[in-house]
């Protein structure tokens, strides 16, 4: 089968891998049928060291289930399954907590740390596929399946990072980043009634998108003339809520400018950076809550689905390329450059 | 009157200074008659750069108003009162949410940057009184008066700690650090229900204090062997809440080490660093929060009153040494060198 393979910063190539097969007797190998190029991609596809690839890309599919292990039980042959970005047991002390992504079972993963494994190919081997897969109740030529497949990351991801912010009708959130986590996170702030929602982004496309979604303001300066701008439409004050959505250090530094006192910084940028700033001029004096992570999004999949089984949301409105599978290396140069939102990959 | 003076590190002076007197009608002039030196002046012990004294020291006191300006309603001369270390007006934006130590008055300060006024002398200029005092309904020498001078700091510092950290009947939590607001937080997260507490400290008279206050565990092992130690103890996860009572970059690396993967961090050491691990590898991927800040005492003050005034409670324990004015600087050296746990300073 063709996948997509990162051998190095910018290097992204098709090649013909063989075809996944059954392992354990609790995996599924699911026919992708929509997969996707996700923003926390492009980190590795501007900074992977050629020693540390060739690395099998993606980590949100929706798929069809081709063939079980013999202890696979919740889905079946020809189910139409969505799988998030973390494998998980479902059932371990965390899992049971709702933080899939510390699963203490010996096969939890993720699927970008699963050298044999990627979402960007026509088929994919899930482990722990009981605890992973989430069945999907429509056809999988169904309209719904590129809002389905933000399940997998990006909407849920989005979601509990408004969550975990504290977003509710009082609040004034600031989402930091016009990317497809970004939108999402003005979408779930939307959704849970945010007084005010400033999103910051350089990109109009994609800003006019934040405003379908519920952003109230839009602010494209960056650095002290965007926290500027922040303060002043919040009366000098700055947001109750702030999501940090992009992952480097600038823009949490951006998020520590535009943060109220006794705020709550929300991070789902994966961080490049180890040190910030978190003492007594930063968090400290102001009492500002740091709080974010790796989505456990399988937590939120069953929650965020009806929603967009019945239409009121659309989130998949975030994908605007769609290719195949050896459209991929063209996908990831084209999120690079900004030219495309987020890739829609239908192998 | 007499007064403590810091001129730099290691360098406190007892002076004859002016008497306060009235300058705003919102002022108080309270005579003290209990007052403290907290381990954040220890801090400035330690650091402070000679061409930045000599300040005016101490923020925890209690004492009787001898004077007030015109437009003060809510005390009055004879009146024993307590003070948080934070001004505020206690009626702001920021005040009326229980983050007074973000009051917007311009006249809203901490003692520790007013350089005219400190807490370590025989009497004290209160400004914004009516915001900041609290009236204690006891004598000025009932023995209370200890445990009612901690309202000031570190008991409600130290329940802050807690409450931010969430700890209610399912928790376990680690306390690093055995000093005076460490020993607060086991008090208080032990009244708030916690399964297990472990304190982190290296003085047995301490931590037995600690003991008689709630702690489950004394850990006397500091950095790698004390993180292993907290983690055997906790089924190797570490445990949901750690509050962080020292300030120091270990204790923060610390903290890192024995927090559960979807825990807190909860801070109250003033941190004597600005830059710190918060990345990947230490609080992203395992979904750590990292909470607290400077506390704003006076929200706790009425709600954390009456179980002294009972008897069930007596946070006053912290005190094992008690000086006049002039034995300040003693003091300070005492409890520098962990000779004193909690100097208790009378007039």
């Amino acid at each position: 089968m063709r996948a997509a393979l990162m051998y190095g910063a910018g290097d992204v190539r098709v090649e013909n891998v063989a075809d996944p097969v059954i392992k354990h007797p609790t995996d599924a190998v699911v026919r992708i049928t929509a997969a996707a190029v996700c923003g926390s991609d492009l980190h590795l596809f501007n900074s992977l060291s050629p020693t540390a690839g060739p690395l099998r890309m993606g980590h949100e599919f929706v798929g069809v289930v081709e063939d079980t292990g013999s202890e696979v039980t919740t889905v079946k042959r020809g189910d139409l399954v969505v799988s998030p970005f973390a494998i998980s047991d479902n059932t371990c002390e965390f899992c049971r907590e709702g933080l899939q992504t510390s699963c203490t079972h010996p096969e939890a993963n993720y699927w970008d740390f699963k050298p044999d494994e990627g979402a960007q190919a026509e088929a994919i081997r899930v482990t722990l596929a009981d605890g992973s897969l989430v069945k999907l109740p429509v056809a999988a030529d169904s309209a719904l399946v590129p809002s389905l497949l933000t399940l997998s990351d990006v909407y849920c991801t989005g979601h509990r990072a408004a969550v975990l912010g504290g977003v509710d009708e009082h609040t004034r959130v600031t989402v930091i980043g016009d990317g497809a986590v970004g939108l999402m996170a003005v979408l779930s702030a939307k959704l849970l009634g945010a007084e005010q929602i400033i999103l910051m982004g350089r990109h109009p496309d994609r800003t006019d998108l934040g405003r379908e979604f519920g952003a109230t303001d839009i602010v494209a300066a960056r650095g002290a003339e965007g926290i500027e701008a922040v303060r002043e439409l919040t009366g000098g004050q700055g947001t109750h809520t702030v999501i940090e959505a992009v992952g480097h250090l600038p823009a949490y530094e951006q998020a520590v400018g535009v943060v109220r006192a006794g705020g709550i910084i929300s991070r789902i940028g994966v961080p490049q950076y180890e040190e910030a700033p978190i003492g007594m001029a930063s968090l400290f004096m102001r009492n500002v809550c740091l709080t974010g992570g790796l989505a456990p999004v399988r937590a939120y999949i069953d929650e965020l689905m009806p929603a967009i089984l019945d239409g009121t949301i659309e989130p998949g409105k975030v994908f605007d390329t769609t290719t195949d599978v050896d459209g991929v290396p063209a996908g990831y140069r084209s999120m690079a450059d900004r030219q495309s939102l987020k890739i829609l990959v239908k192998p």
